[in-house]
């Protein structure tokens, strides 16, 4: 008997360890990959009408690198010249991907239906639910999603995924109207659809690239967690920028956020933080923002970096993105124009950075090199600075040790600045160890000369104020990282 | 005896008159429409040398609206195709403006002769004098100051005036490197040259424009105070912008600013704001930056707009440049993106703004009009919102009492916006008596609707945190003209 018990107890608890490691891989991270690397996708709503949702997300899928597209569409035998099918269950094989873009009321039965035919992820574009105060097809979703916990779903309310690597895209806003983001390794969360494929358009006006891209509108079944999670273990992210109005689990994002945010930075810009705008987030999304004390507290112990707008958002995204943390808060400023120097040092001593004193033996080294300039912090090289008086005061600030930060100011209109020798101001040989930013205001040509040294490998601004902001944020998050 | 004596102080009082009259004539504010508004140049120092300054000064001034133009150097006898001539004495008749670009110790000689030859204004560009720590021809320049009051003088170490009416430029940056601002009402005074040039550059990629532009380098004469009485009389001033790192009387620029303010706004950008930058200011203007607190509180006692940096010191003069002053500080947000509303909201809030609240009629026809949107503040129109939409909430929020500014979102690449009526979406008619500022983020698509909405005649900007920081600024200084 107690053998037999025995047997039985661990064939319980063996049982056990089996359905829960079913349900981690089943509903863990790897469950997320299925929305941004499938190999079969179903869009259910797929239109021929030109302007509709389902037109633009079934033209662009069209681009993505995967084995099958199905448009899904009951009343027509092809959607853009392809083979409809009247539902999911005629498509041949396993979906990994469908894409619900059906009226509201039609969501709760498209939706089980893809549950029974074991699609593995479901985006669903719709919207009508909780965010509008819908209550009847929000609470069926909420109990196929308890039903089926094999299909991870995404939304509602939600303009789904983009993967810059497969073109895998579900996002509806006009291609014609935007501009496509170059490939990066930024990932991006955001809570809201429309902002977040905003900022994707700004993104691609900039030198730096997105990996991945995650709206999850109402997250009833996916949520900011969940995708933390996942971007955290990506090899292709090295940073997180997230939009985020409220957590669904506040506790589960903390933890996770706090784990992450020692790999690879986090970076949140959230909406609501005041009484009057975290009631608007209620109507928009469905969530509450919640006080906002209790999130910058919350961000701040969990290492997250928070974001004041959207242009710091990506400011300090960009930095991240591109240059090495600053081992301090000590920033050498270089300019051929002392005023644009002040300014700067201005906007730096303002957010709490300090000015960076040169050691002795750097300064009478620069001195020599350039008798005419003012040696100090800014280091004024004077308005007839050429390409090589730049090149020895980065260099000079990159090996002083009592320098963290370079920010490198350049009136490109000044005349004795050689245009044909400014691709020589590259940054300086061997391995580069502290961050190195480059600011310059201007028009049409500053910007091209600004973005001729993008391609050279520097990270360039247009004002100080901007990159002030996201370098007191920086620090903040290097700090962070030695303390925990 | 009595009635001599009398004669003799009356006649001592009529010469004092006289001389005060002469003087205030000669020196007012008047003296300083010869910098802007000459019909007879001289260029000492013009050149055939490219790219040196003498060069390019005299090939911009070529363009200049004036009468006579002479170039003036003893080493040529003609310089870029025109008669040269030795010394200004050796040109014919009245020389209103001579602009003086020769080696620093050749300056109080040249300046000397363009004395005795009543030179009306005289702008000294060459450098290497008191901002150097140069003494001698420094003290010679300013006896020649003293002993000849007739000639107004500007600089030294400064890159003069343009005039946008007349084309008048003494500036030396290479044409090529910038574009060229439009015309417009705003005049800007830079103690900077070259902050003041780069600052010229940007202003051009906007839509907003430029009257007169006049950097004054060391004020050896002519001051801030002097630019800015001018710029407070002249007619096609409305806004002035200042860059500046230390008033040279701060009394007399305190007593000028309090009495121009309230005819005209005023927005500083102070360079040197902390002790340490405060310092570098002293080696390029040759000023001392003075106490930062002093500043503020001078600045806020005479109605002066301080800007944080280069940024909020153009967003403010755009702003009130293009648009009427608010009567409060109640903003009303229209939107077409939810997640954009609240973002642009919390930042209004973090500004000391108020969200308006609309009145209930305003409300409940808005709710007849469009029954799908979110009349609130943030409104929403949400994402199938047309240009109708767009022009309903406008005019509503502009009628209603309640509202103060109208901040206009718009998400341009959302496929429901019709771009052909795009157009239509032109300000109300009548009289448009509450600011109303558009902001869109995005690519080109993006920025080129931008610039038509410029065009229908509103004011746009990028980022929501920009108009929050200048409409801040601009709602203090509509409070202190209430109380003022």
């Amino acid at each position: 008997m107690r053998l037999t018990a025995c047997g039985e107890a661990k064939a319980r608890i063996k049982t056990l360890i089996k359905s829960k490691a079913e349900t981690l891989l089943m509903r863990g991270p790897e469950s997320i990959e299925h929305f941004f690397s499938p190999q079969t996708v179903a869009v259910i709503g797929a239109s021929d009408h030109k302007g509709s949702i389902g037109h633009t997300i079934f033209e662009n899928m069209k681009k993505a690198q995967i084995k099958a597209l199905f448009p899904v569409n009951p009343k027509h035998a092809t959607i853009q010249g392809i083979r409809a099918y009247p539902t999911v269950r005629e498509t041949s094989g396993q979906i990994d991907l469908a894409v619900i873009v059906v009226p509201s009321h039609a969501v709760p039965s498209t939706l089980e239906e893809c549950m029974q035919h074991k699609v593995k992820a479901v985006i669903i574009v719709s919207a009508g639910f909780s965010e509008t105060g819908e209550r009847d097809n929000t609470r069926k979703i909420s109990e196929l999603i308890g039903k089926y916990p094999s299909t991870r779903v995404m939304g509602p309310n939600c303009v789904g995924v983009l993967n810059s690597h497969n073109k895998v895209d579900t996002t509806f806003f006009e291609r014609s109207r935007m501009k496509e983001p170059k490939k990066g390794t930024l990932s991006f969360i955001s809570q809201s659809g429309a902002l977040g494929s905003m900022i994707l358009d700004w993104i691609a006006t900039q030198q730096f690239g997105i990996n991945k891209f995650a709206s999850y509108g109402n997250a009833m079944d996916v949520d900011e967690s969940d995708l933390l999670e996942y971007f955290g273990r990506d090899k292709n992210t090295k940073v997180i920028a997230m939009y985020l109005e409220g957590a669904k689990e506040g506790r589960k994002f903390y933890e996770t956020a706090k784990k992450i945010s020692r790999k690879k930075p986090i970076i949140v810009l959230k909406g609501g933080r005041h009484d009057e705008t975290s009631m608007a987030t209620a109507s928009h999304t469905g969530s509450m923002a919640g006080a906002s004390k209790v999130y910058d507290a919350a961000f701040k112990q969990a290492g997250i970096i928070e974001a004041d707008d959207i242009l710091d958002l990506f400011s300090i995204a960009k930095m991240l993105e591109r240059e090495p943390l600053p081992k301090g808060n000590r920033v050498q400023i270089i300019t051929n124009g002392g005023g644009f120097g002040i300014v700067t040092a201005d906007q730096m001593l303002m957010n709490g950075l300090a000015l960076a004193k040169i050691s002795h033996q750097t300064a009478a080294r620069l001195y020599k090199q350039m008798p005419t300039a003012t040696i100090s912090n800014p280091m004024d090289l004077i308005g007839d600075a050429d390409v090589e008086r730049y090149l020895n005061a980065i260099k000079a600030a990159h090996n002083d040790q009592n320098v963290d930060i370079i920010v490198v100011l350049v009136l490109f209109n000044l005349p004795s600045l050689e245009l044909g020798k400014l691709m020589g101001l590259a940054k300086p040989h061997g391995k580069i160890t502290k961050p190195i930013m480059v600011i310059a205001i201007g028009s049409e040509f500053t910007q091209k000369y600004l973005e001729k040294m993008e391609h050279e490998g520097f990270t360039t601004f247009n004002y100080p104020s901007i990159v002030a902001k996201a370098l007191k944020e920086v620090v903040a998050y290097s700090e962070y990282l030695k303390k925990n």
